[in-house]
């Protein structure tokens, strides 16, 4: 293995075939819609919708005034007219009307710019739902998570959680499959949201949405500090709206002066549109057609609503690279076996801080290394060990000219394409008789001397992940004794505890179409669970995630190693959650010292600015392990390999200090593993 | 269903046909031998093994002073003489030389007398299993869960909980099908212990063995008090051994004296015992053939150990009816669908209590109900809903002798095997004109005339989990207005937490043979889990379990109603958890009011004594809820009914305080349902 070609954590475009063939409730709500601006790239606004409360105009009416008059993007409105009924009455005895005929509108209105609204009365969900599947309409508004109920025959007594009639009712009847429910949820209820969501399965088409009264949305005085968790905690779930109540129109003549958000509005605003939330402005009852003055008073609330902006953390370069990356889950790279594609060279090679980083590191060491002072040497042999199509070997001679030092430069690469890539760099930029291309595997053919450094990149985003202590142990016979060392130097793998209820979805289905056959995303914990794909280390951009603590390092390697022996190795680290949360899985990441003070990492507390030649990795469960703020969260890993069948894997396991202990994931390597 | 027959929870022998068909690990280690002794019924002694620890003797040369000399059933000794190895060497690194040869032992003899020990080293396991299943072994101790361990490059720096390198040792290699594995470990390490179990994912073939040192089993000094819950947490667990180390042999002439067993060696092995446990004996290293003196020494010894009795709580008739259906899961009965058989209708019976209580309640209402006072009333007229062979005809006859109260008895039964019955007793016993038989589905013939009283025993292990309710609310027209009542006049439905490893494993497996023809008992948790045996509700006599808390209240109805509606209902109870603890499930029990002061309950708190009609049912989860003391843990549980499908089912789903949430368990029915 010793010259795998460069790393690695692949940056394939996120519509490779596997997304395309599986079935996904993240497009839902709106992808599809042709009234929705897309939200991935280049996004100048905010996403609005307006909520009438009533039915006193036709949703013809509605439209026009919605598209023509107030400005907003779609409308959510009651599908049904309830009528008043005994409070003990059940759903099978009641009656209702439909609110709304569909010839009132297009099927593609109605698709695009129509959600159904049941907010009024759990018991009408069955019709709605009924209602929304024969109309296509993309979301349907529940009633509020802890709006009273009224047909338990006793009482649901806790009021601090969900009421178990509310996920029976919204489990009993199918939704349907092109649709999706909002829960409206107070911004301070995530627990209950939360427990909701776990006893419903994790179910995948059902999603959380923020419901914000006037007093909380709207304060002149922007005084009172907003409390980071409460933000910090919703970035978990897949939150999908802010529905903001509009404030109360007073009579009077002329505009009505525009509100300012509060600061927990503004917080939460910029924390969800970043994660794909809509913003809805929910209007009074009766005002469904509202006067002149009203209406745009509504409008230009709208237009405020549009201008709040995902807050990105920046528009630099690795930002608008990662964005249509968000959340998209990646199969590891298996580096040893696969020949990369120049388009992936291509995209390695761009990277502006990585190779900068190795021409530093090239330079202290030509510069300060005792082992190889210009005393002592003259000519420094450096080995690039996977020379891809050659970032290495620049930087190695970029390092020579800037220190004024000799250098002899043996580029070893195993992909015929890129050694004919190298041999035409040969050429064009002169490398002459100072840089020898090596192509094949070095443990067949032996070197040609002994060098002073190696120079590799073949850190995977866990580090150790993609087989590098073995290549570089294979590789040390290349060093002069005593004298020889590697760049990097070191290298260490951290992890950190996350709630990401999108990447444990995405997870779930991700092997979807493998063995079973069968759905994962149903929602249905029970059945056939997708093991392998809950046991796969995945390279992700984490985004719609809560990366609840500092990270922890986990293994370390040093190279070259005095003496090579065994790889393996055992971890176990603990985090304490900073709240009540669910730990869905961990954010896997590298440090490495390239050489002295140059150091490389992608873990977030000490990542190398601008750097993203690699995503983290996804370490996912399960199951979600729901924990109590304080308590003790334990990821015990072990890294193995065995070598009669040339494997390598990781199999981990989490405990809490509250009692929870998970099965081991990925025993003996079952669901993934790396060939050596 | 005005007359189903009688109730309910099916005492059929447990050699049904579902227990035969599919494999279960309950039967290792040694119901299977020959030697060892069942310990099922009328067990007289404890089953006795002796642990050598080293390999200077033959295996012929031990199991003939085994059993001719020292009087064990049978012998744990190492199978693999260990090569000295390198403390940082591997498995696949490591030399040894298998101890035992297989020509030393029959075939037999080695599957019935050996239980083969890994015990020394961890890194022995792989081929410790390898000569395991090559001599048929029932069971391979393992070493002890806290030993240090040698081979980790990084020590797992928890030395409270188990090791990461254990774990993944035991399921790094097959274990072998036939086999089990006994993790030996200490007493108070419950914890650990379960913890490695859940990360196992509950493996159906992995059991402990409890090993007390000669200091914690040997005291003559009977002072310290045992602390209860540490016996009664592994009363949940399926512990199959109890290794007592012993004492040293000073040296001297004369017989040793026999050692007293410390107040925690009873408590541990009265209840051990009781579940199953047998007793080993741990001699020193060295003394595979110990002299003559020690040899009489261990023999007594083990003499000493077979008296320790299980603690069977009264050897009454109850006890002993009950045994032989200790923790044997069956689906519930489909009373309203299904003709009981007479031999059914006979255990039933045979209950010395249950028919007792409602003729007591029979004579409290004849004597002391104003609605039917002797002034009012000359001739009572009472309907015996679902009469089956007659007992609460019986019981009404003889309640009217007593209070000499002139009755008049219709005998309802939809069972025309009963019927025939029935018929057969009124001529037998005469019971003349007082007596009518009325065959037949009330509600298509209507009743010769309104009763006073409804007399009727529906309830099932749950209460209302049969249609009870439902059944009466159908029948009490058959009452006179505003006089007439019902026995039971009401009944509720009450569930405790529990843990018990050996109730949630056997549920795992009970539907094995369904749908997808895959072993639910393989210990893997993530793949194909048996969703549907995991959401039913079971009839068992609970007992291999750890009983947390008294039970609480859910349900509860009253007959008459005023007027029938819907026997739907909601409701959460909570518990707290007394220690760390593990909950695997739910018991599930009934109480009711017969008439006025006679209650009937199979609720442990308040159970009718000497009453075996009823075993409670046990409520299972998908995956077990580890809990830390004190937390609370909440069951929330529907109960529901579709006309249109004529099903009744349960819903639940439970949350703690630390923040777990399961899913929603038989959502619809869709598991579990009873036919109305």
């Amino acid at each position: 293995c010793s010259s795998p070609p460069t790393s690695t954590s692949s940056l394939l475009p996120p519509s490779s075939s596997y997304l395309d063939s599986r079935p996904s409730f993240s497009h839902f709500p709106f992808c599809s819609s042709l009234l929705f601006r897309s939200i991935v790239l280049g996004m100048s606004e905010a996403i609005c919708g307006i909520e009438y409360q009533s039915v006193d105009a036709t949703t013809e009416e509605i439209l026009r005034a919605l598209i023509d008059g107030v400005g907003a993007d779609y409308v959510v409105t009651p599908l049904l007219a309830w009528q008043d009924a005994p409070a003990n009455a059940t759903c099978s005895t009641l009656t209702y009307a439909p609110a709304r005929a569909d010839g009132e509108a297009s099927a593609q209105d109605w698709h695009s710019c129509v959600v159904g609204s049941a907010a009024r009365d759990l018991r009408l969900y069955p019709a709605a739902a009924a209602t929304s599947a024969h109309l296509s309409l993309t979301a349907l508004l529940m009633p509020d998570l802890h709006q009273a109920h009224g047909f338990a025959t006793t009482a649901d007594p806790s009021n601090t959680s969900f009421s178990l009639e509310y996920l029976s009712t919204i489990l009993g009847s199918p939704i349907p499959s092109s649709s999706c429910l909002w829960i409206p949820v107070q911004v301070s209820q995530w627990r209950a949201w939360s427990d909701l969501h776990c006893a419903t399965g994790w179910h995948a088409a059902i999603f959380p949405v923020l419901r914000l009264s006037a007093a909380q949305a709207w304060g002149n005085d922007a005084q009172g500090a907003v409390d980071e968790k409460i933000v910090r905690r919703w970035r978990g779930e897949q939150v999908k709206a802010i529905l903001v109540e509009a404030p109360r129109v007073k009579k009077g003549k002329g505009s009505v002066p525009l509100p300012t958000p509060s600061p927990l509005l503004a917080a939460l605003s910029k924390a969800m549109v970043a994660i794909g939330a809509q913003c809805v402005l929910t209007v009074p009852p009766k005002a469904t057609m509202p006067g002149a003055r009203a209406a745009e008073f509504y409008s230009a609330l709208l237009a405020e609503m549009r201008t709040w902006r995902p807050d990105t953390g920046g528009a630099d370069a690795k930002e608008s690279f990662e964005a249509p990356y968000h959340d998209v889950l990646q199969s590891p790279l298996q580096p040893l076996a696969d020949h990369l594609e120049s388009a992936t060279y291509q995209v390695f090679e761009q990277d502006p801080v990585k190779y900068r980083l190795y021409r530093e590191a090239l330079v202290e060491a030509l510069d300060v290394d005792k082992r190889i002072a210009r005393d002592k040497v003259d000519t420094v042999v450096v080995y690039v060990v996977g020379a891809g199509r050659g970032p290495l070997v620049r930087a190695t001679l970029a390092a020579a000219a800037v220190t004024k030092r000799n250098v002899r430069v043996y580029a070893v690469e195993k992909n015929p394409n890129a050694v004919h890539t190298l041999r035409h760099a040969a050429v064009r930029d002169g490398w002459g008789d100072v840089v020898t291309i090596l192509a094949g595997d070095m443990r067949a053919t032996g070197p040609p001397e002994r060098g002073h450094i190696i120079v590799s990149e073949l850190l995977g985003s866990f580090g150790c992940n993609e087989a590098s202590p073995e290549c570089l142990d294979g590789a040390q016979d290349l060093l002069l004794p005593d004298v020889g060392f590697s760049i990097p130097a070191s290298y260490s793998s951290w992890a950190a505890p996350l709630c990401s209820s999108k990447l444990y979805t995405e997870a779930r289905s991700f092997y979807i179409d493998d063995a079973l056959g069968v759905a994962g995303n149903t929602g249905e914990s029970g059945g056939r669970s997708p093991r392998r794909a809950l046991e796969t280390m995945y390279v992700v951009s984490i985004w719609n995630a809560d990366v609840l603590t500092d990270a922890a390092e986990l293994f370390s390697f040093d190279h070259p190693t005095p003496q090579p022996t065994n790889n393996d190795r055992f971890a176990s680290v603990t985090f304490e959650a900073p709240y009540d949360t669910t730990v869905t899985g961990f954010g896997g990441y590298f440090e490495c010292v390239l050489y002295g003070s140059v150091h490389m990492s992608i873990n977030p507390a000490s990542h190398s600015p601008g750097m993203f030649s690699w995503f983290p990795v996804y370490i996912p469960l399960h199951t979600p392990l729901g924990v109590a703020a304080g308590e003790r969260v334990t990821l015990r890993m072990t890294r193995r390999s065995a070598a009669h069948t040339r494997k390598l894997w990781y199999e981990w396991t989490v405990s809490t200090s509250g009692g929870q202990t998970t099965a081991l994931h990925n025993v003996g390597g079952r669901s993934h593993a790396v060939g050596l």
